[in-house]
């Protein structure tokens, strides 16, 4: 039993996506596919990046992540195929795979680039139906990663804003919102300490909660969320729209000077 | 084959869904996985418990259904498994198997408590992936309902509008709107007698149809739909446009007087 | 292994596809379910023809493609089951086959009549359900074209518009708009001379290129797009958008004068 998760950003209505996935029917009928989204707004390898960080360990090893975000699609960006912790990854090579290298390191990546691996004519404009789909229904199938090419040392990392931490004072930043507009942020929770306060756009949403119901409806709060960050929402309500805030948003953590001094 | 349908209001941009097909197929590898939808409104219960009714029973018996729509997560309400007509179902306990009780009684509801059954840890605000995916996994491999939980007997139920009906009136609701603007009533159509006539805002809108054909385009009009219950339309256009329509909004049925009198 | 692809304008979120899925779950269990679209714009025939024609013959023979974009519902139209090149086609009669049936000649096409194979009540509205999905789990579970019903000797087509080509110059069309803006024509890439310039709503945009990268960012170019055919796009921008273009919208082919003279 074999399992390939498709992420785009090519909506479905063009049939695109159907397009890789008969491709992968061809080559590995008996593959299960999973659809992880098409939603990716157009381009943005950053939100793409995110999405993969939220699922890719959950499925078990030897799962095929196939991840389509490809503004660079034509021009000499490589085409990826990595095995990370057990599990594949097939990618254009454009940082897309940044926070699953954070994670865990990989066991090998490499130049998708031996032809028996692709599709015979390779269009300049869709690389998912003619290299990538085909790269990952041959993993998919049991090809040995190091068959479709020599190996890569330097995959293109996105440069990340990384949190800062002074004297009594965390400098963070949105990193993700989501569709309920939740901030998701670069600060693991265990930064925080108890009394620590948490301040976005000005106001001060006050210390951590463990959840929305600590808080009344309307009202912003912080909290740890599903993946271990510090998140800003608002109970029955958008923290992207109460703080008119996007990705890269920056939020400050106030440490408890009391308890300290 | 066991099979599991998955109905929440995620969205996929953001990698949760994802996040719950891969504990789904870490712990059910064999399992079938079916998206029902990602895209109902965020927190909307009612258009959930609508949109289960329309597939539920259609699946054939031993599916399982699983439904996260969940705006209270966190806060003190269970999450539940039930048994009913031989399918499965685990959703929070917010209302939202409403119809499915509706239609045909429990066999047995349970309140997924046993940690053996849910993930390790549980996050205060991801309960799709930390309690409902995990269970639902079990129950496709055919862990007994039993196990999950004590039995609750007292399900949340939404208090739905019910059609009430005088001499010569039925004063009706719509109770859905769907993509094409067709307005879902809660009259079944066996309620209405073939000389009965259909006010909408005011507008009367004819006899019972059969079909949009019935009609010339952009002319509304009232017909029994595939639930079998009184709906209004408009031919190659948009009901709940022409007629400014929302879930709650009152529909007149006049029964036939001159075939009475 | 039987595979069923869905190709629909239902939207997910009113459960419309998972009732259409759970009826062939019932029928044939064993059937892999492949979601195509369910985005096509409500009642787009068109759309939906031209996104079909981007993977039906990706898809290894024996695949059953349902189609359900379905305006007429509930009127005389028929509904046909197709062969085509080894792959089957559930649809309505509406002219959504034609561009399959463009690239290759129908083996055999059938108008599905026979109640075996439809569901017993059948609605007035909501024929993917009651019609269409039936027959597609029929056909993939092996029943033979025929037993569906009838031969129809002549299905609907779209009057499609076809490119022009007189003395010096192509007369064009935009038939296809993606998600990404980028504008698909009629115009085989092959028709296209070296020399040969692109105009569109006035500007000429210059030779054909190989790929986005050739243009610098938000400049427009003339390339042949992965169907083969000329497509328009601007790099990391939207063609559709930067011509303000419709389906339709006409792309003239100034062939290479100075070579000819």
């Amino acid at each position: 039993m074999s399992r390939i998760t498709i992420l785009t950003d090519f909506g479905t209505a063009d049939g695109y996506v159907a397009a890789m996935k008969g491709v992968i029917a061809d080559i590995a009928p008996g593959a299960v596919i999973d659809d992880a989204s098409h939603d990716i707004p157009p381009g943005d390898v950053e939100a793409a990046a995110f999405a993969l960080s939220r699922y890719w360990r959950l499925y078990p090893a030897g799962t095929v992540h196939l991840v389509v975000v490809d503004p660079g699609v034509g021009s000499e960006r490589r085409a990826i195929a990595a095995r990370v912790d057990g599990r594949f990854f097939v990618a254009p090579d454009n940082g897309v795979l940044t926070r699953v290298l954070d994670e865990a390191a990989a066991d090998r990546i490499v130049s998708i680039e031996d032809p028996a691996y692709t599709r015979g004519h390779i269009s300049a404009t869709f690389h998912g139906r003619d290299i990538f789909a085909p790269a990952a229904a041959h993993l998919a199938r049991g090809t040995p990663l190091d068959a479709l090419g020599p190996a890569v040392a330097d995959p293109v990392r996105l440069p990340l804003p990384r949190p800062e931490r002074t004297e009594g004072t965390i400098h963070a930043h949105v990193v993700a919102i989501d569709r309920f507009g939740n901030l998701i942020t670069d600060v693991p929770g265990a930064w925080l300490s108890p009394g620590a306060r948490v301040v976005i756009e000005g106001r001060d949403i006050g210390p951590l909660r463990r959840t929305y119901a600590d808080v009344g409806p309307g009202q912003p709060l912080a909290l740890v969320g599903s993946t271990g960050m510090l998140e800003i929402s608002v109970r029955d309500g958008s923290a992207a729209t109460m703080f008119d805030a996007a990705r890269g948003t920056p939020v400050i953590i106030q440490e408890d000077v009391h308890a300290r001094g």
